[in-house]
């Protein structure tokens, strides 16, 4: 039996904004499944901010992705073909799978999901995957959050920001999401809960932080940088927290990125600033899946996709995370 | 009997460093001592870099000193005249007595030392004053230092910095510290016993934390900001801490602060970049004596300090803080 195989790989270290040429797709064949091995169909990948260091040569907490090797991506998918005692045909896997239509592994790394358990296979990726425990352990453990406080979020709308937005509400916490345009502010209000949204493209984000925010900010989560941290910076409570999850508008800068000119503040503030990546609690996923299935199936956390269909059209997938064009959490599926 | 009084008041919020004119020194005399006052007679003058922040409109952890307001420092002074109970004549006190040969004083934010116990009345401003607590506990508090760990320190011979070299030693750090020029690079190394010395006027920075910081750099000791905090987050290694005690490098710059452009680092360190306020600590202060006056006696932290005569003199003193020209901790002498 030959199994068709396409995969995207890395074609070109991107300048700016990723391009189609950037990454070159090959067709081909799998091998056959070996005595440990199984066989994957990919159905879903997720598109992550972070693909863009992973693409250029930056130290981070992976290496570099190498020229000419399939783009590193996690996603899900479903075993077709098993020679392996732990993974059996019919299962759905989550893992480090690459953006390709499917592959034979030795298991490594796959941690086994039931997809019937959850409202949508593809939360798996977004809730219930590293965007969701991204939100829940940045904001709990980084962000130390109590009720009460006053929490602002930037990309609200976006995978990680909603969640977080929703797992502040449940926290008791008063929350100010920043997001994009009119719809994504009506959504992060009406349908996420946020007690206010700010629409950095047609307000101005300090004064309008001074607004809804008048006693300071007590946690920030930020997942984008740029002039959205430094107005934020200039409103810290004493002894503020910054979980710095991202900087989504700097990981495509040309030249220098923009520091933030206001981070002095956190002297007068006694505030942190503090750096965190979710591979460090992956070990202690179960507690988080545990906590957000509960709310979840009260109701209290709800996740939107935002779906492309075809491999082909995973450079652009890519590209809609960092204009902001995606509208809920950006997957491809196959 | 009329006392003669001599004050320097704030006359201008300066433009960039701060100029004489900035300045007016006034000339009067000191009104009569009442029932629950004293009169002290100011003999050293504390410089610290935070008083560019004072003289101008920002946001800091005290308001900003009123034009024509006597200009805010801390001092040490002798009880000249006292209807008191607390505070004898003869007596050595230390408060925020501001730039002036001497005030009247209802007693108020003043705390009594003994000059005897120290080597130098002096050091009430240098080690035991707010210069060694904030160097003990920024150090302790904020960087969780631990035995064997590398510790990095900016403005490494300059008064907060010194100490910092010095307890660091005490904890069993590896020190590394920053300076400018040889000189006092011989005196980081030679008399704080630093491990290494980098000169940051004749060496590039970046290369030298990674010839002296080979495993990376746990905690950083900031004092001065600007092009050191860069290269420092270059070389951070996981869990490091940054400890913002200033950015004096920026203090003076007209128009843009230059904001860290390497800050994203603490994302793949999941580092934390912390600013600190000695006044959240003052009431610790007894705590922190009492190790540094062991520290002291057994010949583990000594204080350099660089001293200029007369009231007139304050705005030199001030600058040189700025400009580095300064060899310990700078103090006016009345």
């Amino acid at each position: 039996m030959t199994i068709a195989h396409r995969a995207l790989h890395l074609a070109a270290r991107p300048d700016g904004d990723p391009k189609d040429s950037d990454f070159e797709l090959r067709s081909g064949t799998l091998p056959a499944v070996q005595e440990g091995e199984l066989r994957i169909a990919t159905k879903f990948i997720s598109i992550d901010p972070a693909m863009r260091v992973w693409m250029s040569e930056a130290k981070s907490y992976w290496p570099p992705v190498g020229l000419g090797d399939v783009m590193r991506a996690s996603a899900i998918g479903e075993v077709m073909e098993s020679k392996h005692p732990k993974f059996p045909v019919g299962m759905w896997v989550n893992g480090m799978l690459g953006v390709q239509d499917g592959l034979v592994s030795d298991g490594k790394g796959l941690r086994a999901f039931n997809p019937k358990l959850l409202p949508d296979p593809a939360w798996a990726m977004s809730i219930f995957g590293g965007t969701g425990l991204t939100a829940y352990f940045g904001l709990k453990e980084i962000g130390q959050p109590k009720a009460g406080e006053t929490l602002v979020v930037s990309a609200a709308s976006g995978a990680v920001g909603s969640a977080v937005v929703q797992i502040g509400k449940v926290l008791g916490m008063r929350v100010v999401g920043i997001a994009g345009g009119a719809e994504k502010c009506a959504y992060v209000t009406g349908e996420l809960g946020a007690d206010a949204a700010i629409d950095y493209k047609n307000e101005d984000v300090g004064k309008a932080l001074k607004q809804h925010c008048p006693d300071g900010i007590d946690v920030y989560f930020d997942n984008v940088g740029g002039e959205i941290l430094d107005a934020v910076l200039k409103r810290l409570r004493l002894k503020a927290r910054i979980v710095l999850c991202g900087g989504i508008s700097q990981y495509n800068v040309i030249g220098d990125v923009r520091g933030p000119v206001n981070y002095l503040s956190l002297i007068s503030a006694r505030a942190r600033m503090e750096g965190f990546v979710i591979i460090d609690y992956l070990h202690r996923s179960d507690e988080a899946v545990a906590e957000l299935g509960a709310w979840t199936q009260a109701g209290k956390i709800k996740s939107k996709l935002d779906l492309i269909d075809g491999l082909e059209n995973f450079p652009t997938a890519l590209r809609r995370v960092y204009s902001g064009a995606n509208f809920g959490k950006q997957l491809v599926r196959l």
